[in-house]
């Protein structure tokens, strides 16, 4: 009996799974070069598919599978992880009011356009309003879904299930006082990397191939996958066998496409990598926004700039270039595409100076869900951080408080998974180097897969049938730990600006 | 009240148009370089929405609706017309029992993939049985749906409203007899343009790049468009706003992605100047094949391949060449791109032998339908007519009878559309000709936009608001008549072989 019900709710799923995979071509595709004109009306389409997938998610026949199915004990294990998941989204969405839903969907549709016009014109005021009411609506679901310890948690939990303001505070607090006193030597230093040669012109076409080439290396997969242009990078898995990159080109900065293509390409491998027997369930997608982070992060930052990496890398990179690199040394130029100072915009930070912009996001949030700060005075309290942990103010709103896009889509919580990701793809770092001690000889040799293979091992394959800290737990042995990335950047920084 | 049943139906019909705008999607990049590995997942998406498509198309509620509105007398002409295209689907799937037209829907998928590997090697035994299948299928649907006159009339009817095979005989009759007398006389001249210059290397960049600008002075839109690379070239309509062109490069032809890029430009301008309230409903298209075909053809014959066009244009294709062209004056050049000679290839014909291999496939479909041609002895009936009309004979079946992908579809009665669309276009030609009597003029300033402007007032619009014949009618003030087609072959061909 159980059997015939399973059959059906998982036919039930793969149609929900159908109609997202639909959504995410269609994403792909209006941020890779949709005509302009078309885009009112492919609105109207994702307003119903998006509405299919709610419906479906939110239905008595969604309500009826979980009860018959919950008392079963017969279930494989991707059902039963298939049916957690259903279930988790059906509470969530079906203990708001449908009408405050509707109206939450409406008002963030909006606050998007008014945020670009508030960033523009460096204007917080006129997005105060819809923040104020982007803020309080939030709070009334979190009374409806209820919380656990701190009101905050219930957010943290949509992207990084398991993480609790308790162990945010303990690792960011860390991070913070580390990073903060190596920024400071580091400012002090007299050593710092010449970066002049970095802005010379790099023609697209030249740094396209260069990406390509890099992404073939890591063992990215160009039958199931491609690589467009774009403004804002993003990598999307539209199904394991079609998994497309796309980077963003500067043609007087070459790290703009080559760092953000490797970047894309470690979430990528991710994607491509997941088990074929997840396909058509909600399994088939990155654990959390964390564990994805830190597969983009581990490739981006402990391959991408990594000096063995350019000791292999650097000669080609000089092929397709225009001259720009030949008087260089290798050792300059590591020196120098790993530069750090403090800078007011959080996607182009460097990555010591990266943890304090998300930090100091989550000490926000945190604040605004607890009341105890209020929208009106974040443009304040951002500047004050901002001073207090990086040494700089910004010149006004445009490039401070109303930087990122977040917010105004109503995301409060996500911030937090980039930091997350940066310190689990340091434990990650040190989980491999027991398996693939001669790391840094990979590297220097080019030969990558078996960091991929790794990877597939550890984390890709589960897709989300594993949670994220029970990833961490199984590949590391630990829970959380700031230290690991801590060590890094103290090893790598004292190195860069040769502080020792 | 019928009021509200008016707005319900527009928003039940809205929804499957927009899975069809979806669909549209998935097939456009399917067919610009989706990465292979997805391809079956993505089935399975097509599936899905094309079965959502199939059941609202067919649903009771879709009975309800039209048994509610049919009878209302205040319904806006958008509704009813709307209403006749959704009853039309609805009583030609209904009628079929959906077990048959599963077995149907199953046995196409196969017939697909066996006709492929029947044409690579030729062996039409191999593709037989299925195309048995297929025909002695279709033969029951026609049983199931009716017929007036003929059976093959009902077949024509789904892709050319109106047209009968009493219409076909009679124009297909005198095309055949007057382009066979033609293509005789021009095998016979001694006046043969050279060609040699034109198989010479030219990039596939500057290729596009002129491509490009001849979709600009055609008036195509770039913000709702887009220029793609494919196999097969198409023109796909999303919406309006977004209507995308395909096309080919062939480094050695350059003629492939020019009178390609025309061709599908002028399918694409049809779609892009479909009046905006037609958006939503199933009328936001072009009214049939064969009106469709008129567009592209009259772009691609009319304007692309007229002596004024050329000379507005040779300079700029000179431009974007590497040489090829230094030597060759501009009549010349005119003639060489205008070279008539019988071939067995159906979609690489010149424009004045491709009527005949329509009217074959024409003279044969009508065969089979009234049972005077039997499946078996295709081979030797094709190879008879090739020989007959055109003097060529295949030497394998690869490029005889199994060169077109249509019948491996079921899509019998399509071919037709191709040549009417060439009637219909020298039609128009001689009307425009009324309001634009400086047309040659036109072409030869680079001012397009005057025709592109005529054909949105007299066709474009209206969509499927009016059916073909209907505009036609409109129009011309004619009915179907190929003279205006013969005329024009005759004078460019005595003009291009100077047989006069």
């Amino acid at each position: 009996m159980s059997r015939q019900i399973e059959t059906e709710f998982l036919q039930y799923v793969k149609k929900i799974e159908a109609y997202k995979e639909a959504l995410s071509l269609i994403y792909w595709d209006l941020r890779t070069g949709a005509p302009k004109q078309g885009v009112e009306q492919r609105s109207e389409v994702i307003g119903m598919l998006s509405s299919d997938v709610f419906n479906m998610s939110t239905s008595k026949e969604m309500a009826i599978y979980i009860e018959a199915l919950e008392q079963a004990n017969d279930l494989t294990e991707i059902t039963k992880k298939t049916l957690e998941e259903c279930k988790k989204d059906y509470d969530r969405n079906n203990k708001i009011p449908a009408e405050e839903y509707k109206e939450f969907v409406i008002l963030r549709a909006k606050a998007e356009s008014i945020w670009e016009e508030a960033k523009a014109g460096a204007d917080f005021a006129l997005f105060q309003p819809y923040l104020e009411k982007l803020v309080g609506m939030t709070k009334r679901f979190i009374g409806y879904w209820g919380y656990e310890g701190n009101k905050y948690n219930t957010l943290l939990d949509m992207y990084e299930p398991g993480i609790t303001v308790e162990v945010l505070d303990r690792v960011f607090g860390e991070l913070r006082e580390k990073i903060v006193a190596l920024v400071q030597k580091i400012s002090e230093s007299p050593n710092k990397p010449n970066t002049s040669f970095l802005y010379k012109h790099f023609p697209k076409e030249k740094q396209r191939q260069f990406s390509l080439d890099i992404l073939e290396q890591m063992g990215y997969n160009f039958q199931a996958g491609r690589l467009d242009e774009t403004v804002h990078p993003f990598a999307t898995g539209l199904n394991p066998g079609d998994v497309r990159v796309t980077t963003k080109y500067n043609e007087n900065d070459f790290r703009t496409a080559v760092f953000g293509t490797i970047h894309e390409g470690g979430h990528a491998l991710y994607e491509q990598n997941i088990s074929a027997e997840l396909i058509g369930t909600p399994l088939c997608d990155g654990t959390s926004m964390g564990i994805h982070e830190s597969q983009s992060l581990f490739y981006e930052k402990f391959v991408g700039r990594h000096p063995s990496f350019w000791q292999n890398n650097y000669d080609l990179l000089k092929k397709y270039s225009s001259g720009q690199f030949d008087q260089v040394e290798h050792d300059d130029f590591y020196r120098a595409i790993n530069e750090s100072k403090p800078s007011l915009i959080r996607i182009e930070a460097d990555e010591l100076t990266y943890p304090l912009h998300i930090i100091i996001r989550y000490e926000i949030e945190k604040g605004l869900f607890n009341d105890e700060i209020e929208v009106k005075d974040l443009p304040q309290v951002w500047n004050e951080k901002y001073e207090e942990y990086l040494g700089i103010k910004p010149d006004h709103d445009g490039n401070g408080v109303l930087q990122d896009v977040h917010w105004s889509g109503g995301m409060f919580g996500y911030f937090p998974s980039y930091a997350l990701g940066y310190m689990y793809a340091a434990q990650f770092k040190n989980a491999l180097l027991k398996d693939l001690p001669n790391y840094d000889q990979l590297l220097e040799e080019g030969d990558l897969l078996p960091i991929k293979e790794w990877f597939t091992e550890k984390v890709h394959k589960f897709g989300k049938l594993k949670q994220p800290l029970e990833i961490l737990q199984d590949v590391t042995g630990e829970g959380l730990d700031a230290q690991y990335l801590v060590d890094y950047l103290y090893e790598k920084y004292n190195k860069v600006y040769q502080l020792v």
